[in-house]
C-alpha cells in the first residue's frame, strides 16, 4: 500500500453561512478534492483519466455531519477504499479539524468508469493500469 | 394534507463542471431550496424559525444520481417527509426534468432543531406551531 | 426594441455568509442568469450560440455593492446592453430588492465571442442573426 | 514592509463549468482566500477583526480575465494594498499560473470596516493596531 498525504483544506469565509458554520453541501466538494488528491497520488489523476477517454461519474454521496466545522479552521479529509472491483469504486471519507483532532465528519461517494461513448468500463479488464495504482490506495480498515 | 407546489430550478451555466453535466454538489443545493420552498408554503419558513430562535442543522444527506441533468433544463424538486417525531424530520426529494419527466436524481435529509444554547429541542413539546405544520406536509406514500 | 421579462432570483440560504448577508461573490452569478435569460428571450440562447460552434467567455466584471440582500428576499436582475458592434458586447446589471424597490448592486459585463478554434469573430459578419438579435435588447438609457 | 507568502490555490474540479475552464466566479472566491492570506499573515485576521466587532464588507469587484485557468493548474494570488487610508481599503489581485508564470487575471476589491451598529469606522482612529499591520502590507508598485 502507498504512502499517501491526506488532503488539508483550510476553511474559507465563503463557505461560510448566516448560521455561521461551513454550509453542509461544501463538504461534498471537500471529498472531491481529496479523492482528487489520492488519485493523483498513486499516478490516476484525473487528467489521466480523462485523456484516456475516462470519466468517472458520481453514482451517490452520502454524507453525516457530527461537529460543525467553522471559518478559520483547517480540516484534514482523509479518502480511503471501502470496495473497488475495477467497475465501482466507493470510497469512505473523513474529514478532521486539524486543530483538536475531532472527527467532524463521514462520507462515502461511489463511482463508475464511462467510455468516451457512456458505457461503463471495467478497469481491470480495459485500463489495468488505472487498476493497479487505485488498488494501492489505503482501505478503510475492517472493524 | 396541504397543496403543496414542487420548487422548479432552472439549471445555470455556473452548476456545470467540465463534463457538461451539472456538478453534484449543485442537488445537495437544490433540495435545500425545495425544503425552504416547502417550509414557507405551510407557514414554517426558515425565517420563522431563526425569529423563534430555533435552527435546524442538517444531520445527513444523501444523493443517489441516476440520469446527468444538465444546462438550459429544468428540473422540479418533489421535497416529502419520510419521517418526523418532533426531535427529528427527514426528508426525501426527487429531482425531475420537466421536459421528459424522468427521475434524474433522488435523495434524503435528516434534520434536528437547536435552541439558542445548541440543545435540541421538541418541536412538538416546545414549538407545537411548527410541529403541527410540519405535519400538514406530503409524506413519502407507502410502497 | 423587444419587450423583456427581468430575471427574478430568490436569495438562497446556501448564499448566504457568516455576515448574514449574500455572499458577494453570488452576484456575479446572478449577472450570468440575468444574461442566459435575456439571450434566451430573444432567440441567443447559450446553447445555439454553442450549437453553433461560439463560446462567450467573460472578458471583465464589475460590480458594486450598495445595499445588502438578505435570506428571503427575492431580486429582480434587469440586464441591459451598454454597447455591442458585433464583436465586442458589454452589459449592464441592476439588482433591484423586489419587497421595496431599492437598487442593491449594479454591475457590469464584458464579452467577446469565440469559435472552435478560440478565434474572435464578429457576429456581425459571421453571425448576422445573432447580430440582429442582439440588437433587439434594451439598452442602457442615456443619462 | 513585511514578507508575505503569496496565496496558492489549486484549480478543484467543482471549479471548472461546461466551457471546460474555470468559472470566472471563483475568481473573486480567490480574491478573498488571497486577501484574508495577507491579513491573517500581518495579525490582522478576520476572526480578530470580528472579535474586535468589525466587520469589513466589500464595496465593489473588479475582475479582468487574460488567459483562461484550467482544472489541474495551481495558481498563485498575489495581493496588494492599492490604497488604504485607515476608513477605506483597496486590494488589488495577481492571479499567475504556477506552471509557466503566466498573469491570468488581475482583479480590484474595496472595502469598508463597519463596527456592530453598521456604522463605518476609522481604523486608523479607533483600531490603530489593525491600521498599523495593515499599513506593513506589500502595496502595488508605482508605474
Amino acid at each position: 500500500m502507498q504512502d499517501i498525504t491526506p488532503w488539508k483544506h483550510k476553511v474559507q469565509y465563503y463557505e461560510t453561512d448566516q448560521m455561521k458554520i461551513v454550509h453542509h453541501s461544501n463538504y461534498i466538494r471537500w471529498f472531491e478534492e481529496a479523492r482528487i488528491s489520492i488519485l493523483e497520488q498513486i499516478g490516476a489523476g484525473y487528467d489521466l483519466f480523462e485523456e484516456a477517454g475516462i470519466v468517472s461519474p458520481v453514482l451517490t454521496v452520502e454524507s453525516e455531519y457530527r461537529q460543525m466545522v467553522r471559518f478559520g479552521e483547517t480540516v484534514e479529509i482523509r479518502a480511503m477504499v471501502e470496495s473497488f472491483n475495477g467497475i465501482r469504486l466507493v470510497i469512505r471519507y473523513e474529514v478532521v479539524r486539524e486543530n483538536d483532532g475531532v472527527l467532524c465528519c463521514v462520507g462515502k461517494t461511489s463511482h463508475c468508469f464511462l467510455n468516451m461513448d457512456g458505457r461503463p468500463v471495467s478497469l481491470k479488464r480495459s485500463y489495468p493500469r488505472f487498476y493497479e495504482a487505485i488498488r494501492t490506495l489505503p482501505v478503510v480498515p475492517e472493524e
